[in-house]
């Protein structure tokens, strides 16, 4: 798949602008833009641009309710249960790790359960916004239901990604991962190149193992049986109970404590996804002096880096490194876009009525995607 | 390895008298045993009876202080940081998480965490002390460094197990597990079976996969390099970063926020080990009506279990039921312990002049073993 770059400044006039045609505020706007973008920056393509027809979709159905607003419905100082109320899941969860982070620092530790919410993008977005303000953060989601627990033949729990950020120097830890071993884009990756899956990533029908993409994919859709495997695979040797474990714990803070629907039934429903979160800050200076403890954890990071390297390996990277470096080279050399995704956003503006080219001046889509526009 | 059984109610006795013969009081004696024996009643075989010799090595070595008491050294209404000076890792992890109960009983949270302290033993006897008591409980520890990071050749992290144990009907959810893909309790046990290790457990000292269970433990004991690979395995594909950041975020509740030893110097000082641990209760009732919320979950548990089963599999297991059902198993059958434990106990009792036979009459250790009394 070829991809075509375009500056940050581009795509955030065309985010900015599809979303307030959508009819959310401009303040709104600019908040789901700066999710969806910070993907990109990061190079986690699957979360950014790529995205906006899901969200569009999701509009479309009326899963994503445009004039819905979050609502506290319990509250004690140190924690609160939201209901999303169908709104946009971005909005819903800025609000939510607003008032983690607020709780944190009036009390050192802010934990936010959310129910009836929708896709909220990136998990590590909202695990950021607490580290970027001296906290540590943490940020998981439920989702549509794509784990197959050990032993199972049917998907029951979500990719439910768990993200964890702390304050570090000089760039801060941000670990952000699916408690899946990999997430479906992945395996529409593999399924678009034609590729067979590797080892140890899906399931057939019958829950057995599988590397077929086409059939692992059309199973999911249909629901007629398997799914992706737990990180650990399909069996204990290689530990698949500890990422069902991991999946479980993410179901805790989102779908259990707001007492909100869980994956397995998740994307179920008309009108509503029902996708829940669950968010936490805490401030290190309830333990000691922040200075001290950032300094001693930004030492073991270095070290880490700095430990001998595996035969073959060229560099130890510790979480959110990768995510810095992405976002230093695609702020100056712009951000590429598969060609997949801009002839989405073509479809996307024949229907807001927004200029495509205004946009994307210059852009054709190649040939082969001749069939797809209007289509997707 | 044959195992022989004998009773909770000998195994216990025997426990406590080594214990209070090494110097410790009736009642620290009885806890001791209890981490220990619930190790055993729940099938966990590797952090039971046979771990009675590392403790005494630990006494021996001065690395364990038999009159040290934990100090807590930071506070606030949410939190606290202890000292353990060293004292016994489950005296000082009892203490620490009877600590965040009570402020999860007055706050809605507690979070503690420990340095300078010993191995505590199963990280879920201490979440399940919440759980017991109608919390969310979490427990993690690092350990001296076995985990090879991604990318490295040299082990940077500890085994590093985190749990979570909630309440739930009609048994408690109780997720407990290594960050590493597997424990060394495992090579060891390949090892002494002259079993090659499976694909994806272990690194040589190059940072290259390898099935030579003696050349890997030889390695780790030397500090030459390699160890065991994070959960995830030793490459991207299957998620070894993964494994890799829980391993960290078990790191950051011990070592990073209490400013302790970090797992890559764990074990490397003369008279302690340096180990550090971190611990949290959470009391549901902070997000809702705690009822609901237990029963929401159940019912999601219950949900799982009966979820349509994989080609050849029989059972779906949610996280704790296995020890359940092996605790009753023991209770009523006895608690099988092998020989090579066995003559380790002999062994003890040589040290501190104990009758062997008064506890574990007409054991005699099998022929092969003839040579290890007395060198262990």
């Amino acid at each position: 798949m070829a991809y075509v770059t375009w500056s940050l400044e581009t795509l955030e006039r065309f985010c900015k602008d599809v979303f307030t045609t959508f009819g959310f505020s401009v303040e709104e706007s600019a908040q789901i833009s700066d999710v969806l973008l910070t993907a990109d920056l990061f190079g986690i393509e699957s979360h950014g641009m790529q995205r906006m027809v899901r969200y569009h979709k999701g509009i479309e159905k009326g899963q994503i309710h445009l004039d819905a607003q979050p609502e506290v419905v319990f509250e004690t100082p140190i924690s609160a249960t939201i209901d999303g109320h169908s709104a946009m899941g971005q909005l819903v969860s800025v609000f939510a790790m607003k008032k983690a982070i607020e709780k944190a620092k009036t009390c050192g530790i802010g934990i936010v359960t959310v129910r009836e919410s929708n896709h909220y993008g990136i998990a590590g977005y909202y695990a950021k916004m607490a580290s970027d303000q001296g906290l540590i953060g943490f940020s998981c989601t439920n989702s549509e239901a794509i784990m197959v627990p050990t032993f199972a033949r049917q998907a029951m729990i979500g990719s439910n990604p768990i993200a964890v950020a702390v304050p570090a120097d000089p760039v801060p830890f941000l670990f952000d991962a699916s408690t899946t071993v990999v997430t479906r884009g992945k395996l529409e990756m593999y399924n678009k190149m034609g590729k067979p899956l590797p080892e140890g990533w899906a399931l057939d029908e019958n829950g057995v193992p599988c590397s077929e993409a086409p059939r692992v994919l059309s199973n999911i859709v249909g629901k007629n049986g398997g799914g992706i495997m737990p990180l650990g695979g399909s069996s204990e040797t290689l530990g698949s109970h500890k990422g069902y474990g991991w999946g479980m714990v993410a179901e805790l803070f989102s779908s259990i404590l707001s007492q909100g629907v869980t994956s397995n039934e998740c994307c179920t429903f008309e009108g509503r996804t029902g996708i829940c979160h669950g968010f936490a800050a805490i401030d290190p200076a309830a333990f000691g002096d922040p200075d001290a403890i950032r300094e001693h954890f930004s030492e073991y990071l270095k070290e880490l880096r700095c430990a001998p390297l595996a035969d073959g390996a060229t560099r130890i990277y510790t979480h959110g490194e990768k995510e810095v470096l992405a976002q230093e080279h695609r702020r100056k050399n712009g951000v590429p876009v598969n060609d997949g995704t801009m002839v989405e956003l073509l479809d996307l503006c024949d229907y807001l009525k927004l200029d495509f080219a205004s946009y994307f001046p210059g852009y054709e889509p190649p040939a082969e995607f001749a069939g797809f526009a209007g289509n997707y």
